[in-house]
């Protein structure tokens, strides 16, 4: 099967290049009736939206999305949706020196093993440009799980390089370019992420994911578990290199008895299992967390090849993220998002009814 | 979609339960006229078995796997292969006074809450006898990648509890009854473990695979890349909670210029990448890990509830792993495989023609 | 994706060579709950099974099926449920001569051209066999549909050869071998047989399937509509050429002012479309036709090539049915059941709520 | 699964309404590499386009197409392929009194009573003007097979009401209106037409395709048989109410002796089976019909109800065709075009290697 969707039932298809005409996504299998806040999709994409924060990339898009299709008289038909944004700031002319070269640490080789041709303007397919489409389709899962369970999808910064957040205020995040829960170290983050790009360097980081009121019993054994989609829908995410749920990799040193989360009449005692039990919602909150490798577009020069084989020298001028981890954070709550989306449809489809936890046992 | 398939193009569907009457799944998409060994499939499942040492479950199964299709006079056909494992030692017993019990840190509670009611016996569909299937399935993967690509996928154990992996000696792996890589560390091991199970308790650990001679171009943007799949598969196995690809999460705290597998004329001059680029493999040797959480099946009590809300203590006899990290090493081998199997039918598909790298490009 | 399975959300997969060990099926999306009658499914089977007649194939089989998992305490749990038919009647011996010889108007070559090596065996998996899952599966199905809706699909013979019927009286289908719902013509069609059997001849046959009760709503614009589904469904089975939904071919001449049904406020005031308008079922009875071809397993010689491309002359002794079309009838039932089911599943998870027509507006 | 897609490996999927900004598909899963001639896929969707005849609706649309991605340098890169047609003559005001109405033998009551609202404006999302991107995707998918295999896809106008076709001259079928193979009878069918208008009536047709040099070997066992997949295309069109393969319906009084295609070394002696044995490709041509229903858009007055319930008298005034039928035909095409990719990339994925017939053996 083609590669450029995601969800059996609310299945999103996405299209673009970097410096193509446009980008747009197709959004199947959205219910009927849901009041679509297109102020809403907007906010999110200006939360991803590069230009925003000077430690971000300088490229000046407007990313204004155009809604095609499925959407009647402010309610969505059931129908499929289109949705369009139009590249405005290619700059082709930015990439021109590296038609030939394989950037290491770039999909470019890659690309031309797999197709023998490829769109180097921008990393074209592959630039992380795509994953706008991305959230304009996870603002509308994110609309619906809101709506019908008061369920909430927030993403945040929780580690940069070595500074980890040790207060995690959600409330805080989205009053920083930094989508950091832990204000205490802005400052710190600030700090050095200017000596960053003085160094011409990037940084790896660490982005977290929390959704609450999950509806109970999503997730289907024993391929499409709910842990196993948010894995792949997370790790689907360019620059991430790897993916926790819960307690994630702390667990390879943990007793039994220490992990498992002890349940009383009055709810679960922790929650240490992220919110899935044998791949499927317990009604907890779900946890999960992706590690993002720092970006290979450096001015530090480095050993490359061109598509002779013979040996170059890369540097990568460009305009581009440090941090590439930094505006993942609404990418990676669109990604949960439209996992939650699709499992609540299936389990919808087998159940009929379906709930969150009581309060008392969440 | 039913969740009980893994892969579109090499597509795996299994069902059983732990004390059924069998287990079996159908393989659909392998090939025409690959020369199936029954024998090395067998091999496999032994590897897996349950009762192969006394640091894994007491239960002993046979595990003999039938092939009831798909292959003729020796060869696979390339239609639908239905393989079939019998249940023979399943003690139900073991399990009545559970029966109304949510066991914390199992299944017990979500399966309940999804299905309203449950094959409490052994865990039913959500043990991990289940996964038996897919290292039968996985095995004829790994046939047919070796017979064409020379291409092995091969897992050890690379850390149990505090115990690392230090040396990574790969032929060392299946003389020793943990898949451990660095035999300096058995004695340890086996001391560790001891005092496990007197304690009664239970650990996690950390399983790595490594595929070398992988096919150039598997992977598909932007969501089923080939990096996505394998988090897809590696955390659809039980008691998985995180997944890396290549340097995994330690990419976090790394640097730009220090992360990136520079190239030159004689190829790649590292693999922090774990051989997927944007993506799509690049040719350099698949490495992924994978974090299992120590079983909740342990004889320490802890506290629960029943399904009626009353609180309850959980003692949990039966015969079980104390680490089930261990047994889960052919598995994460069988996952890795049969993604692999699945991408390069489809990279086929697309391009026709599919190779390796050069050796020198490697 | 492989070819084996049928549907998204009530999946089924199947196995099985007419001479191997055994045939199977997975049934994956099945909902938890559902009262699983058994002898139901056999008596499906057993409608279907051969050797019932003396106008259909003297082959033996018990076909008798076991539910291998998925059903606990007489209830669907809502996992894959594995279904197995052992194979007792195979006489290989019988297909040795055609081994190198391609049968007209069978499956041999095109499966020779496609996998390059092929299961003579009776055909193999291109046997009419393999559709005993099919009929298996959709008997869950079936019970699915009228423990819910008291939704019905009932199959008939309309037309073999020149005989049509003229009388539809659902209630005559099960009292004779024929599945002929015109009693007053039984007596010319054994008649009819006898002559084609002395003949040593075939014929084709036109069957027809009904669905009253059918839940509103039901197909996915613009590609998954009921009628396309039906269509690929019914289209699927050995020896089909033709399917119509309502009128089908009878449109072609037909006016507008002459084929749309009225709506009056007590309901349709005809049923041309066959209960889908737009792709998507209207509440109205479903019905559907299909034309089998006459089997080419017969004793008149016709010519042929062998695998070394020499002219052969191709008899076909074996155990063969003269009209395949008769026992179609509880196979065409199946697929139509598993279509409606898997359309359910479907519009629960979009809508939450499925209805049937109230019976004024059916 | 949402059902706006169509292909597992040649992937399409559609969005937009009748009255919408625009309409739109991505093509997922192309290969890379194709030289892609846009101005043929403009000619094919000129075939289709109202306003073209004044036996067609005369709504005029421009019907531009503009691709948005995938394609680069002329050729396509392998990545999704996002392609775009502004809807510029919609006139919603004529459809405001039908708001509340049900009319018969229209979407409209079935899309009501399955998403509890509608975009009513010229039908929405049911209307055949979605179409067009059927036709744009299957022109790509039409140069594919040329470009590979020289293989076409042709469609025609077989029968209008009650006019036949009894020629099969296919390069007259572009130079009339009515795509009609028959030059002898386009008085007769001028005529009819006329007549038909004056009725303020429609007509049902029946259109036929043909595809030569098809690669070998294509479709899978059993569910999902190239017929299978042929018929599910062509019956996913809108006003599809039968579809044939081969000789189709008058296989039911066809005797075995009389309907099997002999074979002789210099190749197949017939081509009832219309290309196809067992599912499978066999490389005849594929000859495939489909019978499309008049119109319900009459100015004839129809008793209906409103959503009330209430009785009303509808006349469509509108701008309609009087015979669907006559665009249908580069649909068909497109439809069977898409099928056929489809495949071909499954077979290749499977087998590598994938051939036509010699001309000897055609």
């Amino acid at each position: 099967m083609a590669g450029n969707s995601i969800g059996q039932h609310f299945r999103v298809t996405t299209f673009g290049e970097s410096h193509g005409e446009a980008l747009g996504c197709i959004i199947d299998g959205c219910p009927a009736g849901l009041e679509l806040d297109i102020e809403a999709i907007q906010l999110d994409l200006d939360r991803r939206r590069p230009g925003s924060s000077r430690f971000t990339t300088q490229r000046r898009e407007a990313d204004e999305v155009k809604i095609l299709s499925g959407v009647f008289e402010g309610k969505t038909t059931g129908t499929s949706i289109g949705m369009l944004i139009e590249n405005t700031d290619q700059r082709s002319q930015d990439y021109s020196k590296i038609k030939d070269l394989f950037r290491p640490g770039h999909a470019d080789y890659s690309y031309h093993q797999k197709y023998g041709l490829r769109d180097y303007r921008g990393g074209g397919r592959s630039s992380a440009r795509e994953t706008a489409m991305r959230v304009a389709a996870g603002a509308v899962a994110k609309q619906f799980l809101k709506s019908e369970f008061n369920c909430e999808v927030r993403g945040y910064l929780s580690q940069l390089g070595p500074i980890c957040a040790e207060q995690i205020d959600l409330d805080a995040v989205e009053s920083n370019p930094f989508f950091f829960p832990d204000v205490a170290k802005l400052d710190a983050l600030e700090e050095y992420m200017r000596d960053l790009k003085k160094q011409g360097d990037s940084i790896g980081a660490k982005v977290s994911v929390v959704a609450n009121n999950v509806p109970l019993g999503l997730g289907e054994p024993v391929f499409d578990r709910l842990d196993a989609d948010i894995a792949h829908a997370l790790m689907g995410i360019n620059a991430v290199k790897g993916v926790e749920v819960g307690d994630g990799f702390a667990v390879v040193n943990q007793k039994g008895s220490e992990h498992r989360d002890l349940m009383r009449p009055d709810g679960f005692q922790s929650n240490r299992a992220g919110g899935v039990l044998g791949g499927i919602s317990s009604g907890q909150d779900i946890i999960a967390h992706m590690a993002l490798k720092p970006t290979s577009s450096i001015t530090i020069p480095g050993d490359s090849i061109d598509q002779f084989g013979q040996p170059a020298e890369v540097i990568t001028k460009g305009r581009h993220d440090p941090c590439v981890g930094i505006r993942a954070v609404p990418i990676a709550e669109a990604m949960v998002a439209i996992v939650l989306m699709d499992h609540f449809l299936r389990q919808r489809g087998q159940n009929g009814v379906v709930t969150t936890q009581t309060p008392v046992l969440r």
